[in-house]
């Protein structure tokens, strides 16, 4: 249990790090994960895309690995307040960034599905909108690391941008489908990929709710958060 | 902290049955959310719809409020083992269950972009699918409730039929757009709805695997999740 005793705060400490590292580390497969995506469907890379798939079970194993040691500092530890916050939003973390993986899985899964599909103007957007929302994803587990409040912050004034996009996208494979109705099977699946970036820039928010709350212990206000009705 | 004297094991039932009732609360508003979701859907009910879109905010205090009880838990009675697994099943559970919410709040928002839709197939297919899924949620969280993993095993084998109704709406939805190019945007919105759907599904077999972990401490077979590669 935390005493006042400086080495049991300074174990805590250390134990805290580590969970932050592990979450640092899940981010960065992460977003290598949907940046890797974009690149095997730009370059119908479907050797590529079958390595992102196999390769998300180690965010799946990540995310065992910090359920087990933040349990174990909440039960050996027993923090209080703001130890409290950050350990259960490392716990709620981890499961948003194995998500993030699930949405960089599903988006490889159609790669061998669009093998044959022609240049058409999405597969160009959707790199751009995947680069925002990777980038999102970056700065909110860096806010995290950091317990940075501000920084959580401003990564939710981002995601605007990925709506846009994906608004954007959606009505030109709309278009697209209609003036090519042979494409409407390939377009389907370029519609799911580019909702799985704009869930992905949704969770990078959630997660900025998270860091903010686990920072200040205050829940952002509906006109921080900029959430439409 | 947990000892063994009768009276505070008895203390961490109560509190863990408490926990229980909470979730039970929580996925009886999520299955009524989308069958709620799947009438607004045929009747091109928008008021209805909004309504749903409403109440969602219930299931997002309740996950709240499953956290802080569970959290509290860890903190104050450090259960061990079996104890331990049923209330980090607790935590991830309420997690899930509000996502199956936001899954019916998706759809809903949609009903008001489909209310000049004609009656085409895939309506009617929806809400079977539907159907299944809800079902699947109300057995999986029966199944934590009595920590029964013959049950949580027989809940992921029902996970093909919610796949096969898709993978046969997809299609049929595909046929419908090259039919009919005027139906694309409509026709998109559906394919989200199924994709909504589809996913609820596969929280139901998630929450499966939890339960199933926390009532034998064994996680479930790759032959058992029956997971395609």
């Amino acid at each position: 249990m935390a005493t006042s005793s400086g080495h049991t705060l300074k174990a805590f400490d250390d134990d805290l790090d580590r969970l932050r590292a592990l979450i640092s580390e899940m981010g960065g497969l992460a977003e290598h994960a949907i940046r890797e995506a974009m690149r095997c469907l730009q370059q119908r890379d479907v050797e590529g895309a079958a390595k992102i798939v196999e390769n998300d079970a180690k965010l799946d194993a990540l995310e065992v690995e910090t359920e087990r040691r933040a349990v174990q500092l909440i039960a050996l530890r027993a923090p209080m307040a703001g130890d409290l916050r950050d350990v259960v939003a490392a716990l709620k973390i981890s499961g948003v960034v194995e998500r993030i993986g699930d949405y960089a899985k599903n988006i490889a899964k159609r790669v061998p599905l669009l093998e044959t599909m022609g240049n058409i103007e999405p597969l160009s957007l959707l790199p751009e909108m995947a680069r925002i929302a990777t980038e999102m994803v970056h700065d909110v587990l860096t806010a995290f690391v950091e317990r940075d409040a501000d920084a959580a912050l401003r990564v939710m004034e981002r995601d605007h941008a990925v709506d846009d996009f994906y608004d954007s996208i959606f009505r030109t494979l709309l278009t697209h489908m209609m003036e090519d109705p042979q494409s409407i099977g390939q377009s389907a699946h370029l519609l799911f990929i580019a909702k799985n970036i704009e869930r992905a820039g949704d969770h990078a928010t959630n997660i900025a709710e998270m860091v903010y709350y686990a920072a200040t212990g205050q829940h952002m206000t509906e006109a921080q958060t900029g959430k439409k009705p």
